[in-house]
């Protein structure tokens, strides 16, 4: 009988994650009973907000304390069954955090469809949680209108991406911020984005000075920090902000920000939101976006690793720029 | 033949407003043509928003430069018409500025009704720009739900003291945050708030603590800088902040936030707004204000100074926080 493999946290981290924050544990695969599904996990998604759940700090979602098996949405594939919704065979999506295998309450699981003409691994990104993130903010924050400028930060990873080719359905003119002129020309290139600024460019000011002649409408705001302050400045009356992420900001280092005065004086409105708020929207979301990713209207990327053990350190780069699109790990 | 006095912005102020920033001059007064009325106004109202207009800066509305009458809402009385809809004696409301006699296009103009219930002086304040401000705010940006902690800076002044008494008639817990004993004893004792705190009194912070056990909800904005952030720290998820005036930044210091997290942590909506952007809904509010205040349910308080010669010393007064509610210069 071959074991489960769990990454558990050790410790939490002081400042950036580092991969000896984590630990991993064997431990003896149980059996479903009543209702249950006894799971083997091929896909682990790794995410920005995993940094907020082991700070320790309290929060609008329950955090991993030091002991306790990391948490994490995984794909996998059904092995045993006690439920009567579940068969052997049955791919299923779950949160069933950082382990080769999960038992699961039948309840706990979303079955998929292997022949839904797109691959398992896009129900963690593109029509899985970033991908609804990136519909949320845009479309029911931002509410963009044909014509307006909108900028998204973090532009080709898992949620920017979505949100800037969604915003290029809705008739946008659509400008990408990301680190690195390989993730630019990808953004340019690959996903249709007007423009895309590399933010680490000597003159990135410049640039966006120039990006953005008639102002800004929308931004959807994943970073944060000094890249949010220059967006705010060039802010259009009744822009909208959707703040979504401060990844700047993750590691605890607080911004200082000086330019509130623009939300008064251009009558923005700023909302901070999670995507969990909102599941009641995420069916109808999900069948939004798998119709236009099958369709090949809407296009992502994956950043992945091999083995469960390589997560930590995965995690690690996530937080360093170093994924490129949607960072998964693949465990079979 | 009387002359109009008119006061002109002589200069743009560098850092506080000073009365030195004002002349006045003597005009001769003209008679109405081709529907035109000749107004002898009697009263001025004194506004935060004035600052904004001396200052130079781009803003949302045209500015005053050096040698242009100040702007300013008046009441007065139509002492000779050329007008269908208005006869002599007649009182109307306008955006005269600061001066004695005003000669208008009819459109210009409102027509008060002097039997409503309400002193005319009431437009300009709690059923006037200030008092609509604070309905635009409050029910339409904040929402405020019965049960809810809401909170308002500048509380005994002309949009804060409505704020608060319209907050209370939904059923809200209402804390005002004023300069002084003497204010906050008035929004209790006379406005009916919960509670109000001292931003002077040297355990503020500690006062703002015992006084939201339960966190905030809702924040009418008035002033920005150190208390907005006081507030952004004890907001509770979901919460809504009406960004009207940032009094604080008004001579030019930029406040450096350092706690805009909150508003993703919280999932808060910050929205800025000016009232002047409802102009749609200003007659619903003014009738809705005018039956309240007519009724006794909402209560005022104005500040008065005598003579138009005076009325850049009272500005400079307002901005110092020495005014006490509604700030009018008397004419007549």
């Amino acid at each position: 009988m071959t074991t489960n493999q769990q990454i558990l946290l050790d410790h939490r981290p002081q400042g950036a994650v580092t991969a000896d924050c984590f630990r991993m544990i064997e431990t003896p695969i149980g059996q479903p009973e009543s209702a249950e599904i006894l799971v083997r996990n091929h896909w682990l998604s790794l995410d920005p907000y995993m940094r907020g759940r082991i700070s320790g700090e309290k929060s609008y979602a329950q955090g991993v304390d030091p002991g306790q098996l990391m948490v994490g949405g995984t794909v996998g594939q059904v092995i045993a069954s006690a439920s009567g919704r579940f068969k052997e065979g049955d791919w299923v999506l779950s949160a069933s955090g950082w382990q080769t295998h999960a038992l699961l309450p039948e309840k706990q699981a979303l079955k998929l469809d292997p022949d839904g003409g797109v691959p398992l691994s896009a129900y963690l990104g593109v029509i899985g949680m970033p991908g609804i993130t990136a519909w949320v903010g845009l479309m029911t924050i931002c509410e963009p209108k044909a014509g307006e400028t909108v900028v998204v930060d973090a532009a080709s990873g898992a949620v920017g991406s979505v949100v800037g080719q969604l915003a290029k359905g809705e008739g946008c003119r659509v400008v990408g911020i990301a680190g690195g002129p390989d993730k630019c020309r990808y953004v340019v290139d690959e996903l249709g984005f007007d423009l895309c600024l590399d933010h680490r460019a000597a003159d990135f000011v410049e640039q966006l000075d120039r990006a953005v002649p008639q102002g800004v409408d929308c931004v959807f705001e994943n970073v944060g920090g000094a890249i949010f302050e220059e967006l705010l400045a060039r802010m259009n009356p009744f822009g909208r902000i959707a703040l979504c992420g401060m990844v700047s900001e993750i590691n605890g280092s607080l911004h200082t920000y000086t330019r509130m005065r623009s939300i008064l004086v251009n009558r923005l409105k700023l909302q901070g939101f999670i995507v969990s708020d909102h599941m009641k929207l995420w069916p109808e979301i999900r069948e939004q976006l798998r119709t236009r990713v099958a369709s090949g209207q809407i296009r992502y990327r994956e950043s992945i690793v091999e083995g469960l053990t390589n997560a930590p350190q995965a995690l690690v780069g996530l937080f360093e720029g170093r994924n490129f699109g949607k960072q998964l790990v693949k465990l079979v």
